[in-house]
């Protein structure tokens, strides 16, 4: 009688496997079937079920892909307006039988219209006390689900999502909570840094859990401030007809140095080259033309700098770097992988020093250039997030979202100089590459950024 | 900041590894101290501090290897006799900080005199609401611990451990409870085949949680029966001084069949063959003088069948089967091992047929000789544990618990045939194979055993 | 500049991988594309170049999948008849650049009418003198290619044979040997245990290789006896048009015990159960009608004894070896796996207890027989190959080749009291297996069999 | 019957299993005891022996620890001075049995005084034509040992070496070569860049197998240049007592970036940080006092920069590469790891970024600075070897080769400007890391050095 989680990084996406008896049920899977089918074999359980808590938006689902590999139906709550094409319809109060394990339906409308919670019993013990409880983007560890993706009902999904909140917590201060969601994801902002908690304890700690108005909890939810990415909007395209992914996460290969050029500038689908490697190297020597985005930040904002049409290769310090991110991109939808290299060429004059490589400024710099420059010659551009900013203001930097760089292309100046910065230097260091890739000339990153201030003061 | 679970195969143990902001602290370590690197170096933190939540007598405590290898210090609670001698003492109300945990001592007395629990709190939430607790062997999922270890103060024990639960009650329901170990352990008869509770849930759904009154407790207490295995006090006294262990788990090497009959004959120390294949495959064909214990079987019965001065040599289907079993022995303390071997010799003569396998009867045929066979020709050795023959008595049968095996050894006899029955024929062919270690010649099995008389039925 | 080998378990093919300076090629690949990408990867390589050194005609190649996956051309010998549909032709003497390597095209026809050789030069330092060679099917060590595919030319194949070797001694006494098979397989008899040589070597020491004048030759290979398997034609004309597995090796799901009579009685398509446990296992006890094929004896003898329409399910000790098995299934192209079971149910009576089980008889008991049984009654039926026993043969025995049970199934009667024999006994439980799955009801298997017969003596 | 090689990366070793019939002999082994006893016991053999074909001066060796483990007796060339205390001694001629391998022992001093070479024949088809030789350092693809280690005998050893490569030729041409070191190794300058040779193809194309007169033979021979580190003496001493490794490879946890300041200051026991960071990432930001040694750089150089008293931290990106050079130091014997950090301080002011990074100049500016600069203002500092130099001078750049830094420390100036160059940047970049540990404040890297000076001109 297991749960198991199943975290995907870079997303904070948590999936879970549920079994007993030889059967099991797979709750809102990734694309990485074999992960599921692993888990389920160990504990000797086949995959009879699979649900999806609601129509994700920050990644491909993997439930029609799981499905046509073990023929387990797919269960999905309802939605007026789109179904979804590969799944039947979860309804309040439905439950499934799981072994010894009872889970039932609880409609918990508010993030979106077609969201599901689950709560599960150990029928061995009880089939009126649940356990736990399966919470998708309706609650998290210390936050509930963002209710900002209609724009023209926000009162209405706040209104539901309170409601759906009340359903949760008279299940029961013992129940414990599986959200699908961990600290780091774009689905809450206040996650707290621990993936485990009971009803009882968020409903003394969550810091909306325990309002206990409902208009002030709706008052709350529509003040507050989430970034929609644009890829979402391609997500939940593919996950109203379903995606069985056409290629394999692993295939990657090389791709040579001398070859890069080429690709590159092939004229009818120009390549994009995406740096992977740490902030460092790529300040230190890149390939001029290419984007860094190494770690978690590959999930976080490729979804808004990249190209769905555009090839993508991969620049990575190993192959087993490389593969990590081609696999992030892939659970994104990006399937235009051409190769990846691990080495990067070194410039030959001073001027291609300058295309190839970041400098970064130090906080006596940027104080002094703060005192001295004036407006158009030189811009201190703050990358980061719009809370982070309102907590924290940087006197005289311009403000602009990392994730709102490609929007606002066409107001970066190739004659301004940039320093960009962020809260340490890392968006700082993605953000100054976009700049450079858009032809940004004088750029530059200011290191440590507000950490570095701070301990600068 | 994470808590990870680490189950030990065999014996149902789960040991945890919590940890945050770079460091992490293990409670109750087995000897495999590769696996709590692995997991603390995963979340980047460095192991800090070692807990053992009481000293414990199923299996060689890893805290001192562990320790040895991290320089970080065992914690271990207070015992008047016997002091762990790799410990420091670790009293109520002490507590440790590991990143934003704050691990706080909870004395819990009752299972063992010096078993402690651990509440844990979130600090970035709370430091008086626990989220969490670490209960040894105090609390299960579903059961409680045995208080049966101390034979003279079984009814002071037992009170000890209800003033004990009382405090983890009072903890609050919210709190998650980790228990020492899952179902299939030693440690207690009727834990949950779920390894995750709350005890909001247990305080209403565990038997013996439940029980309001102290009195009433003591009683169901002091009436349980439990098996002490002799390997306990073996491990008990290992536990006092601590072991590093002297040899790798990882080696076992091919013993080959040829050199087996010298081995096993070599006069001042003759050796055992264990049999770890499947008791179907022993049954048909093994070594004479082998005793087959496959699988979760020889962690439970071979500190009851095994003799900690005997060289040991396993057979098994295939060398990763030998170094699993290698690996459950050597938790165990048996170092002994000559290697492994993975072909068995067959028989040349219908003599010698007899010699290499065990026959099994159908229930029919069991029916059959109890009408009409007559006491000392003929026994049926129901060799079940006493729960389960008073919960379902087998006319008929005479019962000896199969880990008493070795300590009635005289009382069987070589002429008598023998038919031996469990609740599906498994520990039945681990009887059988010791009686014909023992020298009986006449011995099969009850195939299907309880399971097959009640579909015979 | 590396050459890895791949060897497949079962049909001791082997398959290899050639490359440097970023660039691959991959010589008779397997289903298993993901091998072949993981080692050209693990040295920075990019597959550009496979090769097959003929079509195979024992499992289903897996040019086409990585061809797919990859975007390398295929290439593949001159063929009159039939082209492999999805390869370019590699002529005499054409040749591959990769990297520093030179693949120099042998056209070495003999084994098949499009055999190939690729004679291989480190350019660094020669481009006349070879440093190896990829014989395919051609020359093993210590055995030559069979030619016996095309019954009309037998002469003929013999004698291209004979003159693609002479090509091949020509490279040189110094050059390294790369078969495309092992000991064990079905493509040459007398393969030695040791599967690296040079020419210079076989020359010497290979039986055939020495034979010096053409038409002794000719003689000794005309004369050879190799078995055809049935599904060689199905691997022909899958190999001819290509396949790219509909199916992932990795999807088997456990089938429950208590589904499987209703699986099993499905009347439009009645499933086969394959029980892959080891011999020993299969006789005490397993499902009625299941067919034992454990280990190689699956990849050696499923071509022979299955069925490509039929469902089937895999009974195996754990999930790892019944996954094991599929993927050795897959290999040849069996894809209607139902799923594993890993509990076989116990008889009930002693007539069930029959059709649960196969008796073993010693050396002695068939030795009595053998003297006192008549005809009609009683069958020692001996499956081995016939060069086994025409080197040694068993007086008394009736001969039908395992892999010809299917064939003669009419022949078999079920009131005939079969014992089966063969090397060891493993086989001779393969087949007794399959009489039983054919009706007969008096079956035996001579546990030991020739091994026990010598040691009887 | 197999041989297995095992290729250690960094010093580009190899080490060999050759097993058969249940029995393995393991040649030179690395202290990785784990990966000798996986392959024996995948092919089901027991390690019977273990052979070393000379007193290894460029890692310790494994074989004490191996036989420890495994009570297989090593065996070991004779040497007058000092016996291997741990090994007995393998004569020419002296053989040994594994299965039906016979090794023979050709005694082929040279490189060292006690080298051996084992001849390797299949008895089952010849035991006086070899199939195989292991040959050490004697003989490489496409070199032959260095004969460099006993000053006052050079020539005397360098005869000798002629003598013993006779003895191999002997062996024949169709004979498989097994050296235990392929490219990339300090023992050989000339190693092609394959690993798979015969003695028929080396006898064409090994420049000094290929030369016929001893005379001749020995004139190249002591006019060849080789560096001998200063740590192969250690590993000498190590390898007379032998070493059965205290601690194991696996124990490195993190170590915290606020403990870093006090661990580098512990006054009696000053600590090093190796940065194994890729050289860009370095030169970005790095730890004041660090020193840069990524990949096979800390194998080629730790030896000649590192000091077996000081305690060691590694920098690296992540845990898998900090546990990957934790494990070449324990190969070479440096055990005193404190632990690895995965963060990187940022600096604050522009004058502490000068001390966290380094700056790269381009080819155009190195010129410019060679036609300007004045001796002792600014020096252009080659480290690279001694062959490389004098195969492409660099005019007006000072030779040091990058392993004479320490022994030359003194002579380096803090107040010069030095400009480090090599091959490629690399080692330009360790160079550059190491002057600045010195105090050298002025110092940049020729980013790319020759190669971009040649694609500059």
């Amino acid at each position: 009688m297991f749960i198991e989680s199943v975290k995907t990084p870079g997303i904070a996406h948590l999936s879970y496997v549920i079994g007993n008896e030889g059967k099991a049920c797979v709750i809102d899977p990734q694309l990485d079937t074999d992960t599921y089918l692993s888990i389920a074999g160990k504990h000797n359980c086949r995959i009879t079920h699979i649900v999806e808590t609601h129509r994700n938006e920050d990644f491909i689902s993997g439930a029609l892909a799981l499905s046509n590999r073990t023929q387990a139906p797919v269960y999905h709550g309802e939605h007026a307006d789109e179904t979804v094409q590969y799944a039947s319809i979860a309804r309040d109060n439905d439950s499934f039988e799981v072994g010894k394990w009872l889970l039932k339906v609880v409609a918990t409308p508010g993030h979106t219209k077609d969201s599901i919670s689950l709560a599960c019993y150990d029928t061995n013990q009880s089939k009126t006390t649940p356990i736990g409880v399966f919470t998708g983007d309706t609650l998290f560890v210390n936050d509930v689900g963002r209710t900002d993706f209609y724009p023209d009902e926000k009162e209405h999904m706040a209104s539901e999502l309170y409601e759906s909140l009340q359903k949760l917590i008279a299940l029961g201060d013992q129940v414990i909570v599986y959200p699908a969601h961990g600290a780091g994801s774009v689905c809450g902002g206040g996650m707290a840094d621990r993936e485990f908690t009971t009803i009882g304890f968020e409903k003394q700690y969550n810091p909306l859990l325990s309002v206990q108005q409902k208009p002030e909890f709706i008052r709350q939810k529509v003040t507050e401030h989430h970034y929609i990415s644009p890829y979402f909007s391609e997500m939940e395209r593919a996950n109203v007809t379903g995606v069985d992914s056409p290629v394999s996460d692993m295939v990657i290969q090389p791709l040579h140095e001398q070859r890069v050029p080429q690709w590159l500038a092939e004229s009818d689908k120009p390549g994009l080259l995406i740096d992977v490697r740490a902030h460092a190297a790529f300040r230190d020597s890149h390939i001029p033309g290419s984007l860094n985005l190494p770690g978690d930040l590959l999930s976080a904002y490729g979804g808004w700098l990249l190209d769905y049409q555009q090839p993508i290769a991969i620049v990575a310090e190993d192959k087993e770097s490389a593969r990590a991110s081609a696999k992030q991109l892939w659970r994104m939808g990006f399937c235009n992988l051409s190769g990846y290299l691990t080495d990067v060429p070194f410039p030959l004059t001073r001027e291609q020093q300058h295309q190839h490589s970041i400098d970064t400024v130090t906080a006596d710099v940027v104080e002094k250039r703060l005192s001295e420059f004036k407006e158009k010659d030189w811009v201190l551009l703050d990358v980061r997030k719009r809370d982070e900013v309102e907590s924290m203001a940087f006197p005289g930097a311009l403000h602009t979202y990392l994730g709102h760089l490609k929007q606002y292309k066409d107001k970066f100046s190739a004659d301004t100089h940039y320093t960009c910065m962020c809260g340490s230097g890392k968006r700082a260091t993605v953000a100054a590459s976009y700049l450079k890739m858009l032809g940004c000339t004088h750029v530059d990153v200011f290191t440590g950024s507000l950490q570095a201030w701070e301990a600068h003061q």
